[in-house]
């Protein structure tokens, strides 16, 4: 293999000086992304992996040469947005190049008839949903990570937002898009309202994680700034019992934008306050065209009550809003080299409660290690629902150790989850961290996911080890 | 290449006698599908090209061993649904063999917890809204094809159905699938309410109009049977005037089931009675659970009366809802040797009023043969619209003069279409019509669908000459 002095000077003269960044500082900022694991295992002393360069390209041309150079050579590549991805997807390995899209951050145009927006990858959600608010727009699209996320990384690796019972997920919203292939070919998928030519090849992208092209441009669709909400929240007895609710009005044809039913520990958190028993908290916000929203909450709120709700008023419902992309309390444990990891699934409404019960139980009793673990359920569909589990564990401090104990709790997780016929990933994503369950998840369609590999990167060059386990 | 006679014999060994046609008027019957230039050609004096055969599998098995051995073999498959298609998709070429999929005409299970219907592919639409209907559940998908397409033909030619701006079109119906590559391989996409689990493996499938492999088993997502509606005709200065106000509701966030435009000269066959003028026909209709269709409708009422919109009550809509689906017109005027045809394109909102005006102006001026042209907006998004153009025409008796007048049409109608910025197909599907603009229309991502193509199915046997271009 090339060796990395003659790459980065081969790549300086084909992007320009500025482009290539070889400061070890400027090597270790892109050597992780929030994956929990590598965080924790650096804190406990584990030196991180550092990628051979880092390239800063600022149009679609540049990551085009890039590509098609890095692919003539052999040199993998991995494709570095935000960093806020937390499965390990943008962690590099010791032969890669680290491609960073977030000098690519301008807001190309907006089109105010037709109701799209048209940005680089590189743009920060926070900034695109400020910038179309200012035009009397919204995305509809509210991630945790929505300060820190790129737009690009948002469509590669299936983004749902907080409101996504209303206003759908990335693959909804996605109306068309640019990436380039390893080989440096550009493919733009034209934006039109709906087409029916061949199968949708915006799929190809959504997911993909960087493991067949670069996102360059992407266009998404906009909606109208809600003309009125109605928000309550409820104590109800049980996860089970507020499950079988959000059942109900789901399956009755409701969708409130946001549907948030959160354990007694999560609540007690968020609250500041503990819930009586095991209560949970159910959280519903509505919100729409005049009119609609009290409809839709005068229903949900029968429903709710039918079902053994208590209604404990906006307070609550506020409270989230003001405190649900506060994520200070992770970097602090991170820091104290206690593991707080995500793991979010989804099944359908018959297995969810079920997965709920056993997770709690059987990862408490089983993993000693573990301090913490509760969740919340919040993107609900007609079928069924996601369950978003937060844990907190601590491990001895040794690199190894740490492992040991991450996996035990991930294991179990999604052993419990596919022997309930759920789905290893609601939405966070494969990266490196899942990558080893895709080919059993997929069962049979595992061969259709390596040949979408195969066929768009032959080499093999684009983000190895993520999204397709090595072979 | 294999004899015929050999052919039937070893597929009639591998599947059982009865399994394999080859009667000529079994042939016949599958020689054409609904598609109007061959079908207005036949009635010219042309000669339908005939298959080799008919296979009937029953079951996915069949299904794998007929396609690993025609593969094998090199010989050309083409899959054969309802024959409800209008592009072609299942006119066979004289090397191929036809896969009729309606014998698999099985409804499998009901998941009535889980809200998701399972069938095999060849259960007509129509069965299955009644089956589903019976049981408490619609499956709010209805194209005008609903009583001769077939289940598995819908979703791999992107069906769209009359209520689609509430319910969705196929691709947001569909919830899992089984299908078989050319190969044989068995593939299943297990079913759950959101996977993050790279691309999307679903999307292969849809559209892919026998040109990946074949789709064997569909679940579908349903609704619920919708408490209320609401509806009203209005009558519109102009289309142009109409589209104006569709777009302003779709962009205030209403989605009314039914959103449907209809021009003066359609509007007077459907009323029996002419409107005034140039008026065309706004039907408009809202349903769902209990109070949202009423707060819908008022708010429609508002924004259309606003717009110059004249209400004509509930009357139009009442006979739009009977006659929707009577096609008997058109099979008079084929058997007469007149071209009726339809097509359908979609546009953002800033253009779709010109594709009108310059299809029906241009159209009109430029083909003499031309008896009539009408038209419809009947899929409204946020983003834009769909046009649905109807056009009969009265060519010499024969073939050749038949093919040169309908490809005038139809060219005209794709360059406009094109020059506007809008998609050359929105739901009917690309067949043998329209894969000549496939490229040109895909551009920059058209290398994606051939590279998908050579990944499914390297030795090119399914489905040649449908959505790819022969080369």
């Amino acid at each position: 293999m090339i060796s990395t002095q003659t790459l980065a000077g081969e790549l300086k003269a084909l992007l320009g000086e500025d482009r290539v960044l070889t400061e070890p500082e400027q090597l270790t900022q892109r050597a992780v992304d929030t994956w929990p694991l590598r965080l924790v295992q650096q804190v406990a002393g584990a030196q991180p992996v550092l990628p051979r360069l880092v390239l800063r390209p600022r149009s679609t041309a540049e990551v085009a040469r890039a590509l098609a150079y890095l692919s003539e050579r052999g040199v993998p590549v991995v494709p570095y947005g935000g960093g806020s991805g937390v499965t390990g997807g943008a962690v590099p390995t010791a032969e890669s190049v680290v491609l960073d899209l977030g000098a690519m951050n301008q807001i190309l145009s907006l089109d105010a008839d037709n109701m799209t927006v048209t940005v680089q990858p590189g743009v920060l959600l926070a900034d695109l949903e400020r910038w179309v608010n200012e035009r009397g727009f919204i995305t509809g699209h509210y991630p945790q990570s929505i300060d820190v996320a790129q737009v690009g990384g948002l469509v590669a690796t299936f983004s749902a937002g907080q409101f996504s019972t209303k206003y759908g997920n990335i693959e909804d919203m996605l109306a068309g898009l640019e990436a380039v292939l390893p080989s440096g070919e550009v493919v733009r998928v034209h934006c039109v309202p709906r087409r029916a030519v061949g199968p949708d090849l915006r799929h190809l992208w959504i997911g993909s994680e960087g493991t067949l092209g670069v996102i360059t441009e992407v266009t998404l669709k906009l909606f109208p700034k809600p003309a009125e909400r109605w928000m309550q929240a409820y104590a109800v007895p049980s996860m089970r019992q507020g499950l079988a609710i959000i059942q109900r009005f789901m399956q009755a044809g409701w969708k409130p934008a946001v549907v948030r039913l959160i354990d007694f520990i999560e609540a007690a958190r968020l609250l500041q306050d503990t819930m009586p028993g095991e209560e949970a908290l159910l959280i519903l916000l509505s919100e729409g065209p005049s009119g609609c929203p009290a409809v839709e909450g005068a229903a949900l709120d029968a429903i709710v009550r039918d079902g053994g709700g208590r209604p404990m008023g906006e307070r609550p419902v506020e409270l989230w809003l003001e405190r649900r992309n506060d994520v200070h309390e992770f970097d602090q444990y991170i820091n104290m080299g206690i593991i707080v990891d995500t793991i979010e699934v989804a099944a359908p409404w018959t297995r969810i409660a079920d997965i709920y019960e056993q997770v709690t139980t059987r990862v408490r009793a089983e993993v000693p290690e573990l301090v913490i673990i509760m969740g919340h359920s919040s993107h609900s569909y007609i079928q069924g629902t996601n369950l978003y589990f937060i844990f907190g564990a601590q491990p001895p401090r040794d690199p190894a150790e740490v492992e040991r104990v991450y996996w035990s709790v991930w294991e179990r997780v999604m052993a419990i989850t596919r022997e309930c016929g759920g789905t290893i990933c609601h939405h966070h994503g494969i990266g490196k961290l899942r990558a080893r369950w895709v080919p059993e998840e997929l069962g049979s369609a595992w061969p259709l996911l390596r040949r979408l590999k195969q066929a768009l990167d032959p080499g093999g060059v684009m983000n190895p080890g993520t999204l397709l386990p090595p072979e």
